[in-house]
């Protein structure tokens, strides 16, 4: 049912209009919605909200924040349930899904929200400057873990169908709400449970805000995702730490024969070495490059913010192409041996590794698996054993962009943000995407109302406090919208 | 004074006697010692000492320690003064010093004990069977940390000349003991002292036990020690973990710098590339190497015993050549971003690597360092900083072997363990003794009493019990000899 972007075609190619409003003549699309002044009498409750959803530490990777996932779960399933909606919270093997729903309007379309409730570790704690759970407000924006990503950018669909359905106004569409506990560590449970519940869950459009805009003031929907893939690799020397005097050039060093192995991944220019990595990658056509070149951005600003002396990555791409739209090889962290004070001769025992790659659309997380582990045994040296395990593997997404839906995105984003969005591509994943596309066929709307420097999974994470309010509006008129598209 | 061992010219190489055995017809060379039986009685009290002393953690690389530092010094000096020595506690901007001597023996010579009573950290805890500060007697072993390295083998000379101070017998030399507390963090408080009291310390030949015996029923002494230079670096990009999917591709990664700059320090076939590392080596000359190969020893029975597959190592070299004479690259510890359960899909802020080189004799640690800092900076992408600390260094050292002092300890050591000693080097440093040979021209007797699967710098570090036994018998043998020798 989905159209992707084909690269190979120039016609589909065309359809890309990275600048929807050089495509038209319209003056702000949206007259005020009835919702507006509701929403501005609001605005403290819908913060207030936030900040007791935020307090509580859904840490979903670590089992001792179990119970607190399930808080957090059970926190927004009562507040949709007070709220009106018919609530079930969905048992899984892990964290518990939330389904929620709102009456069936006959002959509008249904759409369905998707966001997740669990939220990223938080450490390293000590460069946090208010705690992860404390959130606090300073300089406009709302700092807490999970303020963005997604706790915050998801309650923004809640708060606006509760405010309509408090005000009398008949919501113009069904509107239901999937939200996992899992997200964080690749919605394995919800994957499972997609086939099952595909009546239940079954909608026109799926709206999911996970992402940024394109930069303070440019609101944007996000047309492509990248895929990933996640593993741990682990090499093991001899059975205990060794003295590297006694027993040092004799023995293979676990740390560096890691060392190893992770520096053959690339080469001098960024290229990934693992034979056929490359092979199913969507390349970019000239058209979108085109476009993407014309969106304003700096590399040296960019450096700047981020804090390093010069950008790195993939040659014969800009910054723009290596984050959106090409595949990355990243080491997330290493462990081995000493890293306490002061130094410890020896040969650790043993070395460890994170490792993430983002995949583009078309590349196969089973077969970049697979292809890797290959690689890795084929550099591997006699002398030690390697340990690969994969976590969680999601391929990359493109949407159609001429649907109805995204039109009504953009109308409801130019009505509350004062500006008409830019369509973009986002670095990241959201693995279940590919999958309730695949499953649900339906059209996504991937509308981030968070920023760029938000620090999603790092120290002081933040929303801005004015896109919260933004997003809520934003989302009510969203609903207006998709409710004037005939099913 | 001293003569290295000259790879360079045939007749010094010919003075190498590894199994000094065959080039004598001697039977046992030393009849009964004196003090045989006293020793023998006082078995339980000796090592009733050594339990006292293990159970005092004395951490030195640990600030959390400092105290018990303190005390494992405060320990050893009140046993050497309440056998009859005289004792200083010598203060330092570090761990004190602890000297002792007996009264002086005119016409006879004087020997200098070094030892150390601080120990290695001892992490991995989880990996220990019984507590590393609890020492106990598994097997005809103790174990403990510091039960080796070094308070079990230096322990025995302080008992031997105890033994002979309460023995009546008149002890034939005089013996001063030189202890410090900061051998594991790199000796730097003795190493400035030294030349300030070189009078005080002045000896004729310096006796350190603090390595190994060739094999379980081969004694040996050690004629050659490796040097030592170690290193921290650091690699910082991002100003914080980033996302790896927002920003993964466009900066470069400080762990993958890291593996990257790790890495290319050495080849394929384990040799170093660091240009001009191997110039000053000392090579092996072929009439020590023909005599290494005689000594027995299995690479398969070597690699079983350390849990290996196989072993490592630079190409055209033995282990034992590899272990004992050629210079070594070892990463000890690797520190970078996630380090716990699960997946966090981030590009560290920064990575970091503990390392460190052995050299062999005649490399300078002050050139080995500058060369490897220049090194690194000429692989480092512009897109990270770089931060390089050099912990502490030492060259390596070989010593005279036909001094009578060698002579003397061959049979002491012959007279205690039954077997006569082959002649040895030892893969680690004691920095130190290149110091003691610079500033007191003193030759070096290093006679290990520990094995090598005695777990030094690992978790469940022991001493066999016999060989603490065996090694005060030859302690107390050793006095006898040395004072034979004319001043």
């Amino acid at each position: 049912m989905t159209t992707y972007f084909a690269a190979h075609s120039a016609g589909a190619a065309r359809r890309i209009r990275i600048f929807p409003d050089r495509f038209s003549n319209r003056q702000t699309l949206v007259a005020a919605n009835p919702l507006d002044q509701r929403l501005r009498d609001s605005s403290e409750q819908f913060e207030a909200d936030l900040f007791e959803w935020l307090r509580i530490p859904s840490i979903s990777s670590d089992p001792v924040h179990r119970e607190d996932v399930r808080a957090a779960g059970n926190w927004i399933a009562q507040k949709l349930s007070a709220g009106g909606l018919e609530v079930e919270t969905i048992e899984t093997d892990g964290h518990p899904i939330i389904f929620a729903q709102t009456p069936a309007i006959p002959g509008a379309p249904v759409a369905l929200v998707y966001g997740h409730y669990d939220v990223q570790p938080v450490e390293p704690l000590d460069q946090w400057k208010s705690g992860p759970f404390a959130p606090e407000i300073r300089d406009g924006n709302i700092y807490a873990r999970g303020a963005t990503d997604d706790k915050g950018q998801l309650l923004t669909h809640v708060e606006s169908v509760l405010t309509w359905l408090a005000s009398g106004e008949p919501l113009p569409l069904q509107v239901k709400f999937l939200i996992e506990g899992e997200e964080e560590v690749g919605s394995a449970n919800l994957e499972r449970l997609l086939p099952e519940r595909a009546e239940q869950f079954a909608a026109d459009v799926i709206v999911i805000s996970d992402s940024s805009q394109y930069a303070e003031g440019q609101p944007a929907i996000t047309y492509g995702l990248r895929g990933i893939v996640t593993f741990e690799l682990r090499i093991d020397g001899p059975r205990q730490d060794l003295h590297s005097g006694s027993f040092g050039g004799a023995v293979t060093n676990p740390a560096i024969a890691l060392s190893r192995l992770l520096a053959s991944v690339v080469d001098d220019h960024g290229v990934i070495q693992i034979p056929g990595f490359y092979d199913d990658c969507q390349p970019l056509s000239e058209c979108e490059r085109e476009q993407l070149a014309e969106l304003p951005q700096s590399d040296e600003l960019f450096a700047e913010q981020i804090g390093v002396p010069a950008l790195g990555g993939e040659a014969h791409y800009t910054a723009l192409e290596r984050r959106w739209a090409r595949p990355t090889y990243d080491v997330n962290g290493l462990t081995s041996g000493h890293q306490g004070e002061g130094s410890k001769t020896i040969i650790p025992a043993q070395a460890s590794a994170k490792i993430s790659f983002r995949l583009v659309p078309d590349q196969d997380p089973k077969k970049i698996a697979a292809a890797f582990e290959a690689f890795l045994k084929s550099k591997l040296p006699p002398s030690v054993h390697m340990k690969l395990t994969s976590d969680h593997g999601a391929p990359g997404m493109l949407s159609r962009l001429d649907s109805p839906y995204i039109t009504a995105a953009q109308q409801a984003i130019e009505h509350a943000f004062g500006t008409a969005p830019v369509m973009i591509r986002e670095g990241g994943s959201i693995p279940i995407v590919t999958r309730f596309q695949e499953v649900l066929k339906a059209d996504c709307l991937l509308l981030g109302w968070g920023l760029n420097d938000d620090n999603a999974h790092s120290p002081n994470e933040k929303f801005r406090r004015e896109d919260f309010h933004r997003g809520i509006a934003a989302s009510a008129c969203l609903w207006c919208e998709l409710g004037k598209i005939p099913k």
